[in-house]
């Protein structure tokens, strides 16, 4: 190898810096390929020189391999990369799962890993005998087979749908030490095709008076929300395929209804049927559950929206950083009101600023996947990420957000969280032994 | 109900028809539902008037469900959505498996449902154990574990991936009768995160006398194949995640290359070492499979582009269209070229044509879905579609293609092919009965 102090401390000059603490421009990522092997600090080298062993066929080569599957599922290999369960027994009460984001990366999460939550269990129902109605504040109340939507014209969208508990551990007065799968885990995107509601509805005719629908899974708790029916003339779905197949038992089979933007629980699984009404339902999830306590008293409720959000996936709590050097800033970044526009990246506790380079096009209301290179000089760092959607919204400074929204009186464990809609910044302290926790900066 | 002679007969007056035999206009889709219980012909109401017994509970919202797995399956119900494979009890020899395409919808394909092809099984390889190499015409040959490439910078794509194989059954000098799945399995898309090869050889160096690299496999075929130089600077990938996830055992795990528009057995899996060359290393798979005899004796020799193409994945073969009335035409277009720009759809054998609603931004080189509401009178029709890439590329007749490229002398199974790279348009003919046959039209 070439590798030598002068050649790294070459390198190194040459890195444009974009705010303090080793951030480097986005554009390193995409006009020039950054030299990993060189730019490291002296003694770490990425890449390596070829051993005389390495081109020695491995022990895997040298047998006939396993059979294909049917279906494929992940290798033994990747066993971590599963969801984390808080209910495994299944007892009578909510199950969460939650998507391991610290082990993935890209735009969107695969059918294996989106998150569920479940109120009573996941149900068996068979789709040639499940029947979906609109009904109540319409012309002509109807009934659909799985079948029968199938003729009916399909769109496909990508969408994030996030639990309006995701993230409430931050609401802790002090920080919870605890990785992303654990804090931010139910959230997850995936492309839903289905039939709009609004075609369905012209099927039924709308009574003037109608204003709010109410939606009811066909689950064990027979799980119902009320929507405002705007939102079903904006872009509520009947979703019958996600990420190409039909949807996952967990996830809704054979149908959900997807509210772009709007909190999960809303996004009613199981749908069997809609009721058109004059205002709201009142039911338990909206008049008791995810009403939002104020440090003034009061409560706001019917806040359905996911608002602007990002956090940094790598580097993250649970991982250790071997040794200076250059390394990926690794996010996701999403927006209940439309599509990110900027993610910005910290590296001193948001003292500077340098902007991330977002993957590919951002979509509408569905995940944007942030990356930034960073040379970590081995001193104390607090990563944070901000992100900005097309309205101009901005995620706040958790000082800010709890300022307004209340904050624990005590520290509660990470499955305790009597408050919702968590979206201010965070942040991750690296510190001189590469180690790295939660911290409120 | 309010459907009656009258109603029904308005409804389709207000249709606007753009090509013959009942095709509607793509705007149906998006400016104003269709009404599809009172358009259908006379007799066919898609929806239903609500049964007494609808809003009785169902059995399975009566019981306790089924607890969350931690990583999700599909329902049992979606048995049939699975892989069909060709060497299911793996015998030494070449494993196909087909994505069930006609069972599914969206614009990619889930980890689950991803085509594989592999012609020594899997391979069990431990990704801690795996190594990768460049060498060859390198100024430093370079050595990486799995660990060491996630310290560069990651990009994701969606791209899809097609076996120079698929769809070959359409060489046969008659049509043979097969589902989608049978026909045109043997294509899929994903979305691919993983490092630029190009990223990786700024590391090595290159020295000028190198135009082509040879990459390989740690399977026990150890396949490789040669890919010219150009295509690493372009937008060739060492890819880790696939939508999302680590890949598949089948579809590489843990690193396979991705080479957006080539053919599938070029993007070679298990990827242990990229050597640059002076010229192609006429392996194997180059110099005798995937050549391509021509009807003059000759052949091509490194034809690795999949053209633009196009198929219907309904209707199609194996459903029956139940009576006369509104459907959506929907299928699958793509091109190793760019961007799909145009999806034409004929129902009269390619005399008379429209425009297809495309789902969303087509991506680069991966899987657009295209759309078309269509009023079936009951009488015979023939379906084709028919797709034009951005440099204009568009699909050929049958005849066109079969001229120049040749066809088979006599019939074979879907499983013989001995000629790749099939994109001509395909029809299916729907008949009185709502029987649908694959025809060369």
């Amino acid at each position: 190898m070439a590798t030598s102090n002068e050649n790294a401390n070459r390198e190194l000059a040459r890195l444009v810096p974009v705010a303090s603490n080793g951030l480097l421009h986005r554009r390193e990522f995409l006009n020039r390929a950054l030299s990993f092997a060189t730019a490291a600090t002296t003694g770490l080298v990425v890449a390596r020189a070829v051993p005389a062993e390495a081109l020695t066929d491995p022990k895997w080569s040298l047998v006939n391999g396993a059979p294909i599957p049917p279906y494929q599922t992940p290798s033994k290999y990747a066993a971590k990369v599963v969801r984390t369960l808080a209910n495994p027994n299944n007892l009578p009460k909510v199950s969460q799962s939650r998507t391991p984001h610290h082990l993935m990366e890209g735009t969107l999460t695969p059918n294996g890993l989106h998150f569920t939550i479940v109120h009573a269990g996941i149900p068996d129902i068979d789709p040639d005998q499940h029947r979906f109605v609109i009904h109540g504040l319409v012309k002509r109340p109807l009934e659909w087979r799985v079948e029968d939507l199938m003729r009916y014209p399909l769109v496909s969208r990508f969408a994030f749908i996030e639990c309006g508990g995701n993230s409430a551990p931050l609401f802790s007065p002090t920080p919870i030490q605890a990785d992303v799968q654990a804090l931010h885990g139910l959230v997850s995107c995936a492309e839903w095709t289905g039939v709009r509601l609004s075609t369905l509805l012209e099927e039924t005719g709308i009574d003037p008076r109608a204003k709010w629908f109410i939606a009811e899974g066909a689950d064990a708790p027979h799980l119902e929300r009320s929507v405002p029916l705007w939102k079903a003339h904006a872009d509520a779905l009947i979703a019958l395929y996600q990420n190409g197949e039909p949807l996952m038992p967990g996830n809704g089979f054979p149908m959900r209804l997807v509210l772009p933007g709007f909190e999960g629980n809303m996004q009613i699984k199981f749908l069997r049927r809609i009721k058109l009404l004059a205002e709201p339902g009142m039911s338990y999830y909206e008049a008791q559950v995810y009403t939002e306590p104020l440090p003034t008293g009061k409560a706001y409720q019917f806040f359905f929206l996911s608002e602007v959000k990002s956090f940094i996936t790598f580097p993250s709590y649970g991982f250790k950083l071997p040794a200076p050097g250059l390394y990926q800033i690794s996010g996701l970044a999403y927006s209940g009101l439309g599509k990110i526009k900027t993610v910005k990246i910290s590296a001193d506790g948001g003292k500077s600023w340098a902007t991330a380079a977002l993957d590919g096009v951002p979509r509408d209301k569905a995940f944007t996947r942030f990356r930034l290179p960073w040379h970590w000089n081995g001193g104390p760092a607090i990563l944070q990420s901000k992100a900005i959607d097309e309205k101009g919204n901005e995620q706040p400074t958790r000082a800010k957000f709890v300022a307004e929204r209340g904050e624990l009186a005590t520290a509660l464990s990470v499955m305790a969280f009597p408050n919702h809609h968590f979206n201010a910044v965070m942040s991750w302290a690296i510190d001189s032994r590469g180690e790295i926790t939660n911290v409120y900066a």
